[in-house]
């Protein structure tokens, strides 16, 4: 008798096969809990489909997400979509009492978003958002850090998530360049994680004020559409770029703290360099995802003549994660994030416990997001109204 | 018969004595032009003034500035005192026909400034602003980058002036605290800097938002007050910090790229992070004046298979300054943008031609300044205006 | 029907968690053979591996290695146990027709290792050895550097494996420390992945000098013996320490470089580097493990203001590997290499060639360690006879 | 009445201008001594000469080092000349009873070396050795911490001193590849500092092997030379180098330790890579001259969550030399290192002391020295008898 959750996946191209490897892995890793049964995969086209499912070791496959979240035989719906599909799959799911992971950003739009997580708390299932680097073992050592008091009043924030993948102008109007598909662009994209990120590692911002570029306002329309990593094809004909290429902001934290934000399209060199650094009064940290597997940490109160950033590397059996991988200095890489990430889902929903981070936490990103799009258009300090109760 | 510049140099703290040091360096580092004569030295104190005038070599001694600027054997005055003093010693120096160096930020206020540009302008001499950091032979590499089109068009500019040197709440309200001798905290110290170089590697401002922070307001009074690096010590009595700990804000360039900036002095572990990133079409540089000897370059043209960050040890031959120093691989430190900075201003004198960067420059920093500034207080945009009409 | 190659696997610790993920990878990443079968696992433990079968998704256990390579149901045989037991399971599966993959070193002796090679020789098997780090995309990177000409002729490699897990004196003498059990210590251990990566990478190794040191001679005997990476226990007695602690060597090339060697498990703050650098005539690289996304660069014909080691990160499509995982800046980690080892060996055995590395690079690997031994008990050089027709 | 030591220097390429600019510098960063008188330089191309006398504002200028080492009003002779001639001026200078500054390598062979103590010892003058890395504030923080037994017991010194000016076999045959004139060549230019540095920071020697390389046996003739950094010019006709392009050699300290050294011309993109790493039962600290204002610092006793290797910016008061120049994070350069070391000079003249390093520790690399090429020679290890009594 089979006693792991059966995961009905919607979605088969970067992040469908990323959680595909990541459910595999989750019983060598993670074996307090049954391993999950990878039970049915759904995607609009056959054939590349039926090569999903295959591959994947997945046991059924279909082109109908309602089927999906209808199935008896599904316990839990992982939601790898474009956005502007989330809503509409999380909320069908949920109403059929199906635990829900849905990718990031939430939904289309704050109103979406808000919809999704009273859904969710209507429904009483276990819900999850993507935010995978909140799994980074790095980054939960700087967690315990701030939490442990180890830095001492935080002052500043800054974080930086630059990618460099469209900078050519002759690149393709891919979906994640629409703004009905996708939402928004860099800061939806890249701005959601260091916003989520800023609300686990400092906490809740007061006021935010930002700026918005588009540097290539019209590209080639794109043939054949890939997924983030593959190649798609580029047409004669162009089309308009409905996103930011490149949004700045400033935060100002409740607790006092200065942030300053950038995510960006346009940064040569940056293949996908998601930085932070927090100062505080005792030390402080930096991170960078290209080094995943390293925390710069300074103290304050080192022996004076020996002060200076330490390269922990975050790979010892102290450390977040730390034992159940390999032996210390055998680092880890992007797709951990995701086991580590799938494993909190998991093991949520069998101790029936909310998972974290969740739909909250995607309602409270997706309000900084629309603030700090007010502020673009307005080009005045945007006060953040969470407007969540159950905080 | 003695050729060179006679120098009167009013200061001789921290600037004055860095000044003192690359003054004696520039015979032999430059040698083409006649050794700068150290004729006169100024300063408050009797005692610590006859000390450093023996130490450093300097000819005379005076408590009296405007015994400097009216001498007949004094060419040039070489100001290095706090900010609330400049404008004065400069304009009557000028009115005296001397050529004239003053440290930064130019006045205490963007009129002080002005007045200063206009005087030099009427009086014809030969003026500079100590902008150091343009003298690093990186920061010089950048700019010849920048302006042989390798990066292409610019999207983006972040700068960031990280210090800690007053992290500790116990550490004594010095002059640089005090909004009247100081003219602002971390902005006018630090922001003065970054706003140069984006000046120098970037173009004009168009409009700029800011926050800015005092996150510690009480201070101990200084019982003693000593120059930067030294120890200055606390009395038992309080007073108020005038001046920004910190101050954030972002840029919109007239050509259209977006800049970031980040001034202040409340970043533990950061001794004197002095950091820019330019990215653009064709590439990106990255500079960090903790290591001063180094530029990172990427170049998007490179062979598909080994792109990446150059690390760039910019003591070659070919390199800005290059040659004239030790052979390639052996760096220079802080004190050798001093030597190439006085450079520049020597030969602009004896080759009678204007200095960079002058007090142009450096009322185009005031005037920046004065617009983060206003932008702090509004919480809004804040368009920049030159109103310089010799540009 | 099933048409995957079924693997037995003998060794459940550290290599065998390892194997036990990459092969859940394997369909995943490397679609185009059919996925392997994890047919029977081996152990000596009956409880511990039940629950290895059982969380690893291994289909059958047993605690007999004559089982596993006697079965009709097995293909493959997988050896991840202590070196002193790789021969004899290794003969035996060959003699059965089983295709062998060994971890390294490959056996206790140059003897020892000679015979497995006959073997695999006689019996026409597909043979292979666990030398992982040739699988990391940027030494592969590195090769192809060198394959193409674009380093030159190579006058230097050093390299570097520095460990730091038995620095403490107390740490019990664990079966790693044993010679009759490992064969050696550091230069086994970690110089045997040196030595691999240097026939890999430069070529065949003329002749060797070398010196070894036991640092801590006596250990308290271990209670309980983890695999790498988990916690053996002390007790009061000790033992003799067996093995080297480090050993050092210089290595004159065939191609007329040099070499120098460093392997040592007393290196305090390196928790796994394994380093390696290559100076040619037209370039150079650098690789360190602990930063595996990563090659230095350098070429000599870049401009030559722009001159310097470039950092790539070795994840775009270009790259060896590259498209096969994540977009491009998603790192791997450690078990990816894995990941890419076993796709070899199950492909060479799809596609019925030879994989590599192989036990015939088992052997030369094995022939230079023992010249190395020889070395630091002479004092002298000692001329490296690989004694191979074959090659 | 002037009260500075009147300086004779002998030599004016790259080490006489390197000198001369320290010399300036003295009486600013050192003002506890009177400022040296730099009094007579000496070359052998007049007019060469005389530019350099100006420039640098010697007072006097002579042809001819008898001039120098016979002067009444020459107090020290600073001989920075190659090193063929350094015994006989030194000698003479001695005998003359001039204390001596000689660069580095003390003579052209041991028994030359050991001629140059022997005088030094029967004269009484104060003499010092050009070992300038010493002087480098990150050497002496490793020193501390060695000294400090901070780092434990010492297990590991591995050394690089790499560099890559000669790897373009059209570059000329100047006189540092004569060993006639230069002695030897990457062993005695650059292995001698790393020689030197071993001796300072480790102990003594007991037995080294190596091998030596010379990769291009045949260079066109300078037909023009220039010193260090320089640029030389080539003639059509070829010569043979008569030194090594590049050594490398094992140690074993007396101590127990086990040293890895290389010197070496031909290794691509390293300008002047000087690295070394301390491994010990406690810590570990790294060094590389291209960064010489970092120590990399790693101590065991961290906390067990946060260890790693500290980037040690060496600019705050309580480092090395720290408060006598800028503020911390101002750093320093390839001269100050001079600076340092002509303080160490003058002021153990001034206070009638031995100066350190001395002749003695120029005997002690020159015996180490010459065993490394005996060990060159016969493929043995060889025995360090330095064969001093007065230690």
């Amino acid at each position: 008798m089979e006693r792991g959750l059966k995961i009905g996946m919607v979605g088969y191209k970067f992040m469908g096969k990323a959680h595909s490897y990541a459910y595999r892995a989750l019983p060598i890793i993670f074996p307090n809990y049954p391993a999950p049964v990878m039970q049915i995969i759904c995607g609009r086209n056959p054939l590349d489909l039926e090569e999903a499912r295959t591959n994947w070791d997945w046991r059924l496959a279909t082109t109908d997400w309602n089927d999906v979240v209808q199935r008896d035989d599904v316990d839990v719906v992982d939601i790898c979509t474009p956005t502007d599909t989330h809503e509409a799959i999380a909320v069908a799911a949920m109403e059929q009492g199906k635990h829900v992971f849905c990718e990031k950003p939430l939904g289309l739009s704050e109103s979406a978003a808000r919809h999704m997580e009273r859904v969710a708390q209507l429904t009483g299932v276990t819900h999850m958002i993507g935010f995978n680097y909140r799994f980074a073992p790095a980054v939960l050592l700087a967690k315990r850090l701030v939490e442990q008091q180890r830095l001492g009043r935080i002052y500043h924030f800054r974080a930086q998530f630059l990618q460099d993948w469209i900078v050519d102008p002759d690149f393709p109007l891919v979906w994640r360049l629409d703004r009905t598909i996708a939402g928004s662009g860099a800061l939806g994209d890249l701005g959601s994680h260091l916003i989520d990120l800023a609300h686990f590692l400092i906490g809740d911002i007061a006021s935010v004020t930002g700026v918005s570029k588009t540097f290539v306002s019209q590209r080639p329309l794109a043939s054949k559409m890939a997924g983030l990593g593959g190649q798609s094809e580029s047409s004669q004909q162009k089309g308009p770029v409905t996103v930011d290429d490149a949004t700045v902001f400033l935060v100002q934290f409740v607790n006092g703290a200065l942030g300053t934000f950038e995510a960006t399209r346009f940064a040569l060199g940056h293949r996908s360099t998601n930085f932070f650094e927090i100062n505080g009064s005792a030390g402080s940290v930096r991170f960078d995802f290209e080094r995943m597997n390293e925390l710069s940490v300074y103290f304050q109160d080192d022996a004076d003549d020996v002060q200076g950033f330490r390269r922990v590397l975050v790979t010892d059996p102290p450390h977040p994660y730390g034992g159940r991988w390999w032996p210390a200095g055998h680092g880890l890489g992007y797709d951990h994030t995701l086991v580590h990430e799938l494993a909190e889902f998991v093991s949520a929903i069998e101790e029936g416990r909310s998972a974290h981070p969740n739909f909250t936490d995607g309602v409270k990103c997706q309000v900084v997001m629309e603030a700090v799009e007010t502020s673009c258009q307005t080009g005045r300090w945007v006060t953040v109204d969470y407007g969540l109760s159950g905080e």
